[in-house]
């Protein structure tokens, strides 16, 4: 089939050259960028590239803009798509794109599909896109109610064929909210993280533990700002639960409460330990 | 030499076995535990060893225990400490040690230098340990002022020849405030991560970021509850100005303050860049 691929940035090209290498399929791609076009010419990401984005023709469009970008692509082509087309877009937060995309989509005879593949790495951009990142990740998918049982296992063994190990399925407003918890506020932290007026002295004093939790502050702040504040319902208040956390610890330390403080990281390490036990059963 | 070895846990354990297999040098073990001795003495972690835990005859002790012990150790045995031997203590917090057994040295004629071998797994005890976990790592010393540079360098000689890479010489106090922001806030920070209502549904919506900012939750309850009471002025001060840097960050994502976010995460990501330019030239 003919599968278009809208925004060649890390996903997007990361996609283009999983599905050239690994199936059949004829890659249309497409970026605003002329210079991204040209580098996805020259590694051959794609097979052909779409005249001023129009993915007509294209039997599955795969969307990896940013949210409100997606939005707007989506409603600037609406009488474009094939009828009976499939389109996924790829973006972190998935109440922006599927509440505003659902009726463009009915009315215009196409079927949507969310999608947030679980894979990353602190780099943007075509230049560091590869068709291994998807090797071994989740792919969530947020379809709608309603939506074709076959449609949402046709796509899952498409993106079976291009990498990904397993399908998690989950609503838009479960997806944000998860999300903000294990992936948006692990950002925070780190950003937050590091600037302690200590971290210029790092050296010689950091282990692994540091390295951890400061490595995702390495961001594109661009595209993060976005992220946060599409979802900034959910992502502000795991941040104050986390802060109301930090803050007990913090004052059973001052009061030197050590049966309590004892308690207290026995319960965090069940809690984690809890988290090995399912991933050995994945 | 006759090198003593105080606590055979995770790290005595792990220098019993990096000597035993890397020099020359006799280890003469001891650990409170007969099970410990005799796993000791089957898998050839030491030579000999001592006799209620009497250090006589060693020419360089080192001491492997919690912080309070160390001190209790060498109280009880500060007549018994070879004269002008080296006596060095592994503890992950320096004040209370160094500032308690100075005075001790001196009267009874050994020396003391402390260290903090950065180095450890999310696990404890003496059946974990082994004689490569010190391999490229830093170790850190905390002589007391006019101790005598050639001691400091014969030490240094000795951990280099059992695999750490490098050394850190820090005071007491600096090396105490460093550890509670770079390694005891990050157990702090992912005990308390853990611990939201979120994280038993955690599975399929989990990328790198939540293992890294959780990892360390798996601690030894008993050991990090003294590590972080001994140091709790330095490390509540971190904990809260984390927390206050967590507000921060809540406010302008809860008030969509995309530009304002946008500089805070580029100020994150600038701060971060600056810890990998100078791992670089390490």
């Amino acid at each position: 089939m003919k599968v278009g691929v809208v925004g060649m940035g890390l996903i997007g090209g990361s996609m283009a050259k999983a599905i050239h290498k690994k199936t059949e399929h004829t890659v249309i791609g497409w970026d605003a960028s002329e210079t991204v076009r040209l580098s996805a010419k020259l590694l051959e990401a794609a097979d052909e590239f779409m005249v001023d984005g129009n993915p007509k023709d294209c039997d599955l469009v795969l969307i990896a803009l940013y949210p409100q970008a997606t939005v707007d692509y989506v409603r600037q082509h609406a009488k474009d798509f094939k009828k009976g087309a499939m389109v996924v877009d790829c973006a972190g937060v998935k109440r922006l794109v599927c509440q505003n995309v659902q009726d463009i989509a009915a009315e215009n005879g196409f079927i949507f599909i969310g999608a947030h593949p679980m894979a990353g790495i602190e780099r943007s951009g075509f230049n560091f896109s590869s068709e291994k990142i998807f090797e071994g990740a989740t792919m969530i998918l947020t379809p709608f109610r309603g939506t074709d049982i076959a449609d949402v296992d046709r796509l899952s063994q498409f993106f079976k064929s291009i990498g990904f190990a397993r399908m998690q399925v989950a609503t838009d407003a479960e997806h944000d909210q998860m999300i903000a918890y294990t992936s948006q506020l692990a950002h925070v932290v780190s950003s937050a993280y590091i600037k302690s007026e200590l971290s210029p002295n790092f050296k010689g004093f950091s282990a692994g533990s540091f390295h951890d939790m400061t490595r995702v502050a390495k961001l594109n702040e661009t595209m993060w700002t976005e992220l946060f504040l599409v979802n900034k319902d959910y992502l502000a208040d795991e941040i104050d639960g986390l802060v109301e956390r930090l803050q007990a610890y913090s004052k059973v330390i001052r009061n030197g409460d050590g049966d309590t403080l004892k308690a207290m990281l026995k319960d965090g390490k069940e809690k984690r330990l809890a988290v090995d036990v399912v991933k050995e059963f994945d």
